[in-house]
Formats: structure tokens, C-alpha cells, sequence
């Protein structure tokens, strides 16, 4: 066996040649790496995809196409989409939060004997402020 | 030719079996659908993809790994990973936005006197916003 060959080559039972396209992102120590993007992609469509893509990015393609295997492995029916997902619900849950916030700012210009004996007590209090955006929006 | 084959066995050129499993997931009248997945994926490891899945959640799988396959054909180098980074860099924006927004409520309800002149002209001027809040912060 020869120590010098990359995880993928060892995992596929091949001689590493000098040129080998998955040896500088697939580095021995790490074999899982290489395992889950075969899982996935199949070693031939990674090759491909890698040899399409100038040298000096291989890297981040080797560990974005690592990382998608990674939640593909973890959640086989939405693999990233999921996280892709959850991340639009959750700008679009702060985006709605600011809008409520601003329109509470906007309520506290425009009425400020209103709202001035409750302020101290209420800053941060989310009632408070679904209640004044309900007035304003 | 068979009219009734679906795009994936037209593709490969060969009879779509009555429990073909990509059928259900690829209509004939969508081919590029089962393309963009075959050069991503490989037909054989999409299939074994949807073999582990249970079968009413097969359509969420072939769409998602449709998504994926045309992330990574419009941008070989970070294909959907390229978009989380995108979208938690703005979930990252719109939550400061959010606490200098909340930062400057609480410093006007500390310091009532002292904005008021300013609320009414100020509502939504950032630069305002952007002083009240380091202030506070």
C-alpha cells in the first residue's frame, strides 16, 4: 500500500498518479471527506466537475460540494434546500420585527404625550409594541 | 419510440418499466429537468437517492436535487452553498439593523427632551438613527 495516495484513491483501490485531480482537496488523513461526496455525487461526476474549474478554485468547490453531501447525508429528501429554507423564513421573521419596530418608533414621534408615561416601563415589552404597530401599520 | 417514456428514459435511451423510478419525477414534456440532474448527480446515484426515501416523499426530493443540480450548473464553484452564505449574511444585516432600531427606542424613552425637537423630521433618517445608536450601544 502506498502511503502517499490521496483518500479518494485509496478509497477507490487505485494507484495515486502525480496529476490526480482529487489529491490536493482529498488529503489521506481526512477519508470520510472523499466518502460522502462519493455517496452522493459518484467520484467520476466530482472529476468532472472539478476538472472544469480553473486550479485556484478548487478548493472552495471541493468544500461546498463536501458541504452539500454533508446535509444531503443528514436530510436525503431536502439535503441544503432545507437549511435554505428555514434561513428565508428567518429573514423574512427579523424583516417583519424591524418593520414592527420602526413603525413603533414612527407611532412614539407622532404621539408622544401617548405613549410617554408608559415608555420606561414598556421599552422592549413585545405587547407594547405589536400594540402600537397595530395603531400605526 | 415509446411516447410514453418518461424524460429520464428517453434521455438514457430505454423502456421506462411500469415501476420505473424516476417516472413519477420526470414528465416527458420537462427533459431538461432529468438532464441537469443527470450531469450533476449521475442517472444510478439519483435513483439510489430515491430508493431510500420513502415514496410520498420522492417529488420533495427530485425538486430539491433539481434546485441543487441548477445551482451548481449556474455557479460550478459554490453552487447553493454560494446562496447560505448569501442569505446568512443578510439574516446578519437585518438583525444590527433591528438592534440599532430597538437601541434607539430605548435611548429615546431615556431621553425624551432631548430628541423630541429632532422626532418629527428625523423618523427613518438613518444617519439620525445610526447617532442615537451608538449612542446608546
Amino acid at each position: 500500500m502506498n502511503p502517499g495516495r490521496c483518500a479518494a484513491c485509496r478509497y477507490l483501490r487505485r494507484r495515486c498518479p502525480p496529476d490526480c485531480i482529487f489529491s490536493p482537496y482529498f488529503p489521506p488523513n481526512n477519508p470520510q471527506r472523499f466518502v460522502s461526496i462519493h455517496r452522493i455525487y459518484g467520484a467520476s461526476n466530482v472529476a468532472k466537475l472539478l476538472q472544469q474549474i480553473p486550479s485556484h478554485l478548487r478548493t472552495q468547490a471541493a468544500d461546498s460540494l463536501y458541504l452539500e453531501a454533508q446535509y444531503r447525508i443528514e436530510d436525503p429528501v431536502y439535503g441544503c434546500v432545507g437549511l435554505i429554507s428555514l434561513l428565508q423564513q428567518q429573514i423574512h421573521d427579523v424583516e417583519r420585527q424591524l418593520a414592527m419596530t420602526q413603525a413603533e418608533i414612527a407611532f412614539r414621534a407622532r404621539h408622544p404625550q401617548a405613549v410617554e408615561s408608559n415608555l420606561l416601563n414598556n421599552v422592549g415589552n413585545p405587547s407594547f409594541s405589536n400594540q402600537a404597530s397595530s395603531w400605526f401599520m
